[in-house]
């Protein structure tokens, strides 16, 4: 085993009760074993995802929490070709999904649910569970990447018949990290986006971003109709839907004939009469594509485009950093809905 | 412009009014001139595509009606490069539909609703709107592919996220012409099939098609969740969704994490709260797309795939067969169910 | 037949014998009849192509040459569903490339070579053969699309498997109208650019249109290993590649494992012992493809592109711009090596 | 640790020189520490590859040689997820491939070259570079799929332009065994193939595992035209080269237009005046492939085709059988050229 700055100890969160935050324990625990196919990562920053009830597969006793995090190798194991001690590194989501389609076995590999996750100083990874980090990030800006960062890029550019191109139109929902990431990628691309906001404060913010048009979804409920006069009465080839159910009749009025919505997010609304049902598909002539996060394949895609445009494709992250220990506070944040895209933590 | 026995005069269906079976009007008509880029097709044979009481897109004035035929070129226009007389061909389900997707501007060129149909005994088409024919079927099978057996192409095969390959399943409903091509097709490409029937009857014909597994959806509600069973716990890679938007329940039971249902049919079903919404996408991890019918390039390598397979595809026509002037009988004759796959009319 | 503004005649070249220009003839003609599908165009600005001893699939005689162009609209045949007299038009290359592979059969539909082309004022053709011009270039910027830019198009987004992402590097060579082109649409889509040249003046133009890296290929003879070295040691995704087979050496320095380079243009040099012959494809893993211009369905992918990005994708025309009588003084102008991008003739 | 059968030591053949097979020693080990991420396998059967002077990416000194196996799990590390003592699974020929493209990093994870092999009765692999074994093959028959089965597929259905669908025409050459599964993998998947042999003797072995025509390839030279003619002059859709370069002039007539030629051997030929250059990719319009083994993601969809075939995608397996210490045996039986396809050692 190759190392370097090896600590004895790691300061670590661990789900000991389901019991929301009261059932989070904090604890200093013995370094862990490196074993022959594995990578200790100092864990640097963790991207703090949307806090949820339940993960949507299920959490393991005891688990180490946090989805996905930044950090740096000081250690591998033997039989490790892809890392050295001191590469930066970012972990992957569900740690399965290496490549092509999640399935029910891969879907069962959460990092932070399942599996150990990045509350914790240090941490002992499969190699191929960790992605190298765009050279040019900060480890709290690089850790905005795993979760947010890969599912936008997912939502854009993981279906072969939908990928976003260069002269399309993308219609993006909202501020949340999903939304700011999926803005900023189909820019890259080179495709023309309009996005929605209730709040007259962050248009400027979404246009320095790059938007297009922006439409303030509160004062013009027919934001999908308006979003199509924009394209010319074509029709958006894209819609990223963070938003509920009953948003979906203002994608549909605004996708084109054959375009492509993308369905985020795991709170299902309840359903009502007035939301717009699969025949729609038909009558609209659309793809509905359900999205979680993404594959290792797709994350390192993403991270050469982020490579190669530092600052348009700088992930934005919110003024606060808070600590390790302060992931209560943390998560009171941005349950305020006070921020402005990505929450980071700064473990160590 | 080269020829080979030409009529003085064509025997023809129109639409006078917008009136059922009395709007349409049966007669002799001069021949049409035959533009540059036109080739005169002496139509022999149509499908009798599922009778509606509105096309999607609006009918024109006076319109020869008639969706898809097969028939023989009799003469060509001096600009033509791709056909010849004698050469057999079939018509495009939208002539303007050439390839990649459809668009609001390419649906709007439907045969037989926007532009003149094949219920006639000559018409002249733009040379872009005809496909050859395969070599080894008559025209009364042929005339069976350009609308239920391309969606079943376009469903299989026109997504590259999700197109058929040997080793998946795919669960196919009933046993209308969409179904059993798709139940052909899936079979010839390596793939395993469901198929659903409310007809004991119809078992052993859905067998000899190929059909690995049966189900009988009148005895068996939860037919998706038997399907699902059936793969072993995976679920079904494509479902070719047929039925009413309240089977989709069954459907979504059915398909595998990220597989694909495609929804086919114009009749949109009232909606009703124990329907699933498109929520369901992100909480089963699936892709719904809509499909009408598909593009001229879909229809070439359709066509490439039945001259492989003379027999395993060979398409399933109806025991009657109906002459041109026996429209109304042809149609109730569908409408009364007693038909399996394909009904057929001769036109000549 | 809907119509405005038509002429009585036309002024048109035709190739009465197949002596270089000596065989062309120019002369006025009475205009061409208008079939039911097709359109009258009013030709009003070609691209010179790359003068070609001959074409690739042979000539017909008494053809009007002119592979592609852009016009107007003047007057559409009563089936004509796609276009409208007064809209702005440009040819497809092809014109039976509608989507899909070109085949044996398609490639012997050029226009100005098998059917007649654009070296008139006025030309009848099939609705299909034209595409939408985009609306916010001038007729000579656009008339360069169909071959230069469709062709540039083609090679960096026609392959699924290689198409150019956000992030991606692409290598171009020199700065003949596909290349120019390759580097415009490969920064529109995000990606970063090297580009070569042998002469010190061009390098600024090269940088202005946005290339990242400018290497002169005659001061570095191993440009290739130069840029994989620019790269970082990966090499880069994609090379367009339009030198003669001798420089396939470089081409392949430079091309990442697994990466792409496409092959353009017809003048096959004589083979040499120190050309790489095709087993390093597979000792370099790398993919080789041979490129011919594109589909209508690439073109109107690549007109949206055009049309989102007015800047950074406006054609790049040369200064001199030549009348439709003056087209011998045109190519010699081009064969003299002075121009930079495209030369474009003004049919009237 | 989970664990069923644990032995206290293994078996193993090393690579202790650069010597041929005297640089190779059998010995028996202590049984290797199971990393938290890792697998303990039983290593039954390998597949004898094509025996190299040198792998292209070189060897570890003392590395376990052997590029693919199958065998069962007998004990799990407490972070795996994907398999379970008694799976039964299949080694990944590069380990690091798990999706996407081969890289210069992935490359290099070589089983067998820079990792340890299977030619030892049990060794410790990261979760990820194993792959579920078909559940209806024995491990002899299996343990042919992680090399010859997996180029083979690769070469099929890796490119997602070229992708083999029902109806096209495959070429395969001669009787190795990536030859063998490219013949049935293409008839699975609904393909006409033409396989090519210089054996009269094997003409019947052939047409028995479904090639629709079989060309001797000493009596006939020009069996690349012959080909050709048999598709009726439009070309195969799909060239599989395993032969060497002079043999690409008949890959080459034999390939349509915008057909694909996948390149596969390491032993690169001396380069000759008479064989063709990469101006052939544009003169004749084709796209040539480099090919090396294939990825995780591809090797899962393989198996699940060969699940469902069962007779018809059945690896054909030599009738000797080999011992682990008959390793010289078995290379030099296989250099005899005396096998049909695949010839397998039983490890324990």
């Amino acid at each position: 085993m190759a190392s370097t700055q090896i600590p004895q100890t790691v300061k670590q969160w661990n789900v000991v009760a389901f019991d929301g935050f009261d059932g989070l324990k904090f604890s200093e625990q013995p370094l862990p074993e490196i074993g022959d196919s594995q990578v200790l990562v100092y864990c640097q920053y963790r991207d703090l995802a949307i806090a949820r009830g339940r993960y949507p597969n299920g959490v393991t006793q005891n688990v180490v929490p946090g989805s996905d995090g930044a950090g740096t190798v000081v250690a591998v194991g033997k039989q490790v070709t892809l890392f050295k001690p001191g590469d930066k590194v970012l972990t992957l989501f569900n740690q399965g999904h290496l490549g092509g389609n999640l399935t029910s076995q891969t879907i069962a590999t959460g990092t932070g649910s399942t599996l150990d996750g990045v509350l914790r100083s240090h941490g002992a990874f499969n190699e191929n569970a960790l992605v190298r980090s765009p050279f040019n990030l900060t480890a709290a800006e690089a850790s905005t990447l795993p979760c947010a960062g890969l599912t936008a890029w997912n939502a854009l550019f993981g279906s072969v018949d939908h990928a976003v191109k260069a002269g399309h139109w993308v219609l993006v929902q909202g501020t949340g990290g999903v939304s700011i990431f999926a803005l900023q990628f189909a820019k890259a691309a080179g495709a023309r986006v309009i996005a929605t906001t209730s709040s007259p404060d962050k248009v400027l913010a979404l246009k320095k971003l790059g938007a297009d048009h922006v439409l303030n979804y509160k004062d013009d409920p027919s934001w999908g109709v308006t979003a199509r006069k924009l394209t010319g009465g074509r029709g958006v080839d894209h819609v990223v839907q963070v938003a509920g159910a009953k948003e979906m009749v203002q994608s549909i009025a605004a996708v084109k004939m054959c375009g492509a919505i993308d369905i985020i997010g795991f709170l299902a609304d309840r359903r009502s009469e007035s939301e717009p049902g699969f025949m729609s598909c038909v009558t609209n002539l659309f793809t509905a594509r359900g999205i979680l996060v993404g594959s290792r394949v797709q994350m390192e895609e993403m991270i050469e485009a982020v490579e190669a445009h530092p600052e348009a494709l700088r992930p934005v992250v919110d003024q606060r950093v808070f600590k390790l220990e302060q992931l209560r506070e943390a998560y009171e944040y941005q349950w305020s809905g006070q921020h402005f895209s990505k929450v980071v933590i700064e473990i160590d």
